[in-house]
């Protein structure tokens, strides 16, 4: 039996449910989980992502994306089909600190989250050694906020991975690069957005004193820190925490936002519209 | 328009989405949200909650219950649909103390709890007060542990009401009761169940030293506070925190646990299956 | 037996716990809590907050303060002692929705929190039934944005006040209604402060698709939703909730927060220190 | 500058906190934080942790205790001295899954649990390779319940040890083992004690149907999963979590715990009484 994922979206209107599940029907399968979303009935977007098993193995996502079209062009939809025994490939780049790259590498390793890693990279050499223990290949770049040296990101990338994670990347990937590369991008920033942007967050949520502080994945767009908000971790605060109290306890709700948002992301849960998120 | 809810549930199964949107589309109908769940795809129980508007006035709860007859036959499901504009009928009991009382009347008032309320009935006769200042009918009954006046309460409950609140009601109902009255009962228990069972959770509480406490919100059954959890909340507390604070913080937990367990409740949201709930 | 409180802050220094509870020993007292804090042992600010009960009923508020005079001047200290027996009294400002107003009364009413409440002021009319079933005085003032009537706000509030609470009051006080009262007030803000000031924060958080929200009570200043942040609550949110649901669960938020505050204000835990908060 | 920790309990009654200052003072000490605690100001019990400066360099930790020794005896206390230069030395004990163990080892290399760590001790071989890559030695012993290997276990601790973590170490220790060690042991319990004990707390929790799940780091008695609790982490559930999921989410909370209450034991912060524990 092969499992596989529907994500589909289109201006709400009558009778998607019923023309995609049989569609299903029809191809003899089972439908194990289904969510939906509407913006609003009366003339909003409508999204499904439904997850199915087909109890014969002659389909592949192919045959099903070819004969879905038609419904697809019905409903001015876009749409399309996953495979769940495919898995992405994830690119990890890194900087300072490295507590993502630890828990994002731990969780890989003992079957929490199921991604090949291609590589992961950094402008810091010493993290060779991590990535090492777990037979990931390591690739460093000798880039810094003059030279960010997104030519041989890029290269690195393009063709290697299905998406790739800042796990701490200190440095801003222009538009140019998003362009080209032209992918998902998560990336995971130490502050609760869409405040607190940029550089430091423990320091202004310091001064401004705050009785919370928080974390926030996200994708990334061609504005610092203003992707659509995939995933937020909040923990209270007191006057008690310093600056070093407050970048510890972020450092956990980073882990956390981050590897929820990617496991949402690759269970194929997220949908990106107008700024903002759908996750399932 | 109209909006109805159908739930739904038999033994998983392939098609049944499929039916089940073709029914409403064959009706005219928009879904608006679907939630489904299956205990297991192979062999498992299926459920489905789906919430639709009819464009057409013409149908009633009762032409849907009629024409769909053959569809739940097919599949030996259990199935209802509700007409949204009905509201339910909640009766709330309650001793002491009365902060949910305060605050499910409050929620009523404002438009945020969506039902009717035919009595507060209650062995303290002080709430009178209260229950008239929102014009809301209000039964003393002259009971104890020694003689709980259940036919009393039988009598104002079993054709004013659709189900009853048990909003820190200290009388335990009787099996009989519960036969004769054969509807649901929604209780408040000021305790992290399935632990913590009966009187003074809060000494128990303190006497383990917890960190933690817990309010759960769950049906009546013939087992003192142990039929199906529907909806429970937390609190963090430390060993300065007297019984005196452990009750006061449970009284914030219970408040929000009731109103939204009732919440999901009188939207059709909570299934029991098998001592549990399945909340959508 | 008597309880008094000390609030005391200084430049950090030795001795001064051991002068104040050699003070305290003096006076034949036992100390039950003290909480300290210190922005930074070399060269920074000392608070502290010790809760006492003296032995002998012959010392009074003014006695304490009067001996404790040399202490406070040998420290260059700002300090103050409290009669845990005298209850503050708090005016309540209410505008509209009254989800707070009801909150705190019935708080106040349940024995939970401990003041006087010498009226509930209001523009709008409707609240008057509410606070007579509480036997709260009521004063309606016929203001607006055009017109505030600080005059008569004022005339209410200035000898018959300790502190006001704004409990969802939308009229905002001017600088020189602040300068006249003079006294404290805390503000419940609809929102996660630093953000989301102003107006509708709901609206703001939906655009953002922020996956949390939250709420703030607060100090009022003379910057509009600017002062010292006393107390926060947050939840989470998802795609599903609209504009509506953010409201009812902020309307949760505000409830908790706010309470909390005042709890914490009334007990004297509460010290405010260049625009932020110490909340012992 | 030296830093020193003072843990302090006895009967609460007058005097004790002018004692403890006034000897801090004579030593030229700067009190930096102090927490205390009563169980009753009227016959209970009293605690206090003072954490204080010395300006001068010529007080050792030895020469402070036994300066203090007529105060403690003065009050009938139980106290002790800390120098927080001095790192405490804690095994590791595990089997498996080894989540915490990565989580300790991680936080204790990158500075944030500031303890030394002897040895890394498991009845698993196989995570000789992770405690070599962090350079501390392991230690296998083949054991299982039906040979605990106890003597083995205590051979390795009993000298190079301050305490013990049992980071998902599944041999339950003997009363036997526990008396010849005699030093505190913490331990990471994957449910929600004081329920959930002994084995499989995610099959417990699936089957009560629970809305929320937790995990708790306590002291090991000789009662299984029954000492004092020191850390509680919580989780929302949900009907759609499989036996995985909880196992999955419980991880999380188990790290959280474990490290929180690793954090406030190396930091003299827990009290154990009658127990229970103060956590300051």
């Amino acid at each position: 039996m092969k499992t596989f994922i529907l994500l589909f979206g289109c201006k709400d209107q009558k009778g998607i449910v019923a023309r995609i599940s049989d569609f299903i029907l029809k191809h003899d399968g089972n439908i194990i989980t289904a969510d939906q979303y509407s913006t609003d009935p009366e003339g909003g977007h409508f999204f499904i992502r439904v997850e199915f098993v087909l109890g014969q193995d002659q389909y592949k996502k192919n045959d099903l994306t070819l004969e879905f079209s038609p419904i697809g062009s019905q409903f001015g939809a876009s749409w399309n089909f996953y495979d769940k025994s495919e898995t992405l490939r994830m690119g990890i780049c890194v900087s300072e600190p490295d507590h993502c790259l630890v828990d994002l590498l731990y969780l890989w390793s003992s079957g929490e989250l199921n991604v090949e890693i291609p590589f992961v990279l950094s402008n810091v050499e010493k993290h060779r050694k991590l990535a090492a223990s777990y037979n990931v290949p390591f690739h460093y770049i000798c880039a810094d906020k003059n030279n960010r040296k997104e030519d041989e990101l890029l290269s690195y990338a393009l063709n290697s991975t299905d998406f790739l994670v800042l796990a701490r990347y200190m440095l801003v990937l222009s538009p140019d690069f998003l362009q080209k590369y032209n992918k998902d991008i998560i990336n995971i920033h130490h502050g609760f957005l869409p405040f607190f942007k940029g550089a430091d967050p423990a320091a202004k949520a310091l001064e401004e004193g705050v009785k919370v502080i928080g974390s926030t994945a996200h994708f990334v767009n061609n504005e610092l820190d203003e992707g659509p908000i995939i995933a937020q971790e909040v923990q209270n605060v007191s006057h008690k925490d310093s600056r070093e109290d407050l970048v510890r306890k972020g450092k956990n709700l980073e882990k956390k936002a981050l590897a929820s948002a990617i496991a949402s992301y690759i269970d194929y849960r997220v949908i990106r519209y107008e700024n903002k998120t759908i996750v399932f």
